[in-house]
């Protein structure tokens, strides 16, 4: 998966890394988003995890203590998990002290800053060590000014949250870079940031700059430049509607890729809303995006099949493909449809 | 126009008041927002204003200093004018000082927050007086959860930004208590916290929590209880209608009013971006804000008429009226539009 490596345009010596990740005490795969995209898409920069008792997931590379994980050339330990409110609870506190006390800087992406927790702050500042929050945006992001940039973007939706938008972008940025074009990825969350090394967190900004941070995030570039923008949230979600229609509107893409889970019916966490269908996507996208790029299209689907038997999937994407005119692709998968799918993008 | 209080659910003691507004050296009107919004819905509030050299907008309020001021009884020096990008210009700073030592307590609306400033922070420290920013969201607010609540609520929309969004929904609660409704303004921006004395800053808030601000904003009330809900942006504001849909997908609304400004032809700040039609903005905003309530409806138009002659003004509002099959009404205006236009909503 990594033989290729993933085209950023800031190298991610930023952060201190190789990493090792830690996963809390943690007992549902869903929240360890984080540690399972840097395994997949950054596996260089990961030399080990680290767990509390009780944790029943596991991103399957070695188990290292914070002292081993040193010794082996770690810098930073990774907070790889989410939690319901982004909150780090306070019996994790002392496990991250420890790994400030055995020489790693700590690197954290939650709502809930680490530089906000006093002891941590305390050993860091006494050990000279860093606390790193990638979910705090850059000051100074000034308020979106709608004005049209060179070069060519494309950007990720959704029919819902977590359910591939990172994942199809890296992919489309990767396949780009290997088809000769020039090519960024784009980070808009927290893990997009950790593998790639740069990015802006968007659902860290204050509303009135969020557009504006989009623009930032894809500046202007030479004509035949691909920026792929890592999406966030979903047009059809209660709580992050405005969250994508300013990374819509900020990022003015000129081709859109809309990612569904088939098989997902109901919105993650919202069982009162149903998931949209994917033409609704493309349709309300196409409106929404019109107004700050007027030659906006909808390059193809990309399906995360991951729950389906091989067949099953193939079957299913090719019959939507049929029914919808586009390209469906599982980008996990690749092959043929994944291939057509890049096609498109790059029509 | 302030026969009938303003009914709003928090009296404005969370405030330091009587104000003495200040002006600044602005020479543009349309930055005195603040204070001409101060001055028509909150009279009895503003004893004077001030301003400095060179200034060419007044509100037509008595001239006085801060220490005349003070003296006339009032509490806090309110800064009445927004600047471009929202900061404090380094020379007001000395006058802010001043108006700290005649005894007034500062409060400001504004984007860069008083008590960031460092001299305001000592003299005010030293003083024991008391630096409001009322642009600081509450701590704590909660992602959206799409849950409906009890209570009947109406927000106002509008075509572009500053064209009568908040004049519309503080002239709607006042008619609505006027005809024995129950109703609260909910204030979203700076003036109508002033105003109001209670409300969230909306486009201050993290844009993932920015629907759940719009939810904590209006709760679950009485069945026949109106929240009027100040609207924020436009659905097709290049920078904030991510904003804008934050706060229709939060505010759930049953009922919405369209708000515009016939002659408008050009966003306010972005020439490029063409006034959307309003039928547009009906549709739109019909379609987004389906997903948090399938009852919404749009029960007319509200017209910013201010630069036509009456004669005019009328002879339009009746044609769209008929177009559109809506009633449409100049809120400034009254008269039996606006009657018709309160009919709407409230049927």
């Amino acid at each position: 998966m990594t033989d290729t490596p993933l085209p950023v345009a800031t190298p991610a010596t930023a952060l201190p890394q190789p990493y090792l990740l830690f996963l809390g005490d943690i007992t549902e795969p869903a929240y360890a988003k984080t540690a399972f995209g840097l395994r997949d898409w950054a596996p260089e920069r990961c030399l080990g995890e680290f767990v509390l008792p009780g944790a029943r997931v596991s991103t399957g590379l070695p188990l290292l203590t914070p002292v081993q994980a040193k010794a082996a050339g770690a810098r930073a330990m990774v907070i790889g998990v989410a939690t319901p409110g982004g909150r780090i609870p306070p019996d994790w506190v002392p496990t991250l002290c420890e790994a400030l006390e055995a020489g790693l800087d700590l690197v954290g992406g939650m709502h809930a800053r680490l530089a906000a927790i006093a002891p941590l702050r305390e050993v860091a500042a006494r050990l000279g060590r860093r606390l790193v929050d990638v979910r705090e945006p850059p000051a100074g992001l000034p308020v979106a000014s709608g004005r049209r940039r060179a070069g060519k973007r494309l950007l990720t939706l959704g029919t819902d949250c977590a359910l591939g938008k990172k994942y199809t972008a890296l992919k489309l940025a990767r396949a780009f870079a290997e088809r000769g074009h020039a090519a960024d990825f784009r980070a808009t969350g927290q893990t997009g940031i950790l593998i790639s090394g740069a990015g802006i967190p968007l659902d860290g900004v204050v509303a009135d700059f969020a557009a504006g941070a989009a623009e930032v995030l894809s500046p202007d570039a030479a004509p035949g430049h691909w920026d792929v923008i890592e999406g966030q949230g979903s047009l059809f979600h209660p709580a992050y509607a405005g969250v994508t229609l300013a990374l819509l509107h900020g990022s003015q893409p000129d081709v859109i890729v809309v990612c569904h889970e088939p098989g997902r019916t109901r919105m993650l966490g919202y069982p009162d809303f149903e998931i949209p269908a994917v033409e609704e996507v493309i349709d309300l996208a196409i409106r929404l995006g019109r107004r700050t790029n007027p030659g906006i299209r909808c390059a193809g689907l990309s399906f995360n099949t991951g729950a389906l038997p091989a067949e099953e999937a193939r079957r299913l994407m090719a019959a939507e493909s049929q029914r919808l005119g586009l390209p469906v692709a599982d980008p996990m998968r690749g092959g043929a449809a994944f291939e057509r799918l890049v096609d498109a993008c790059l029509r």
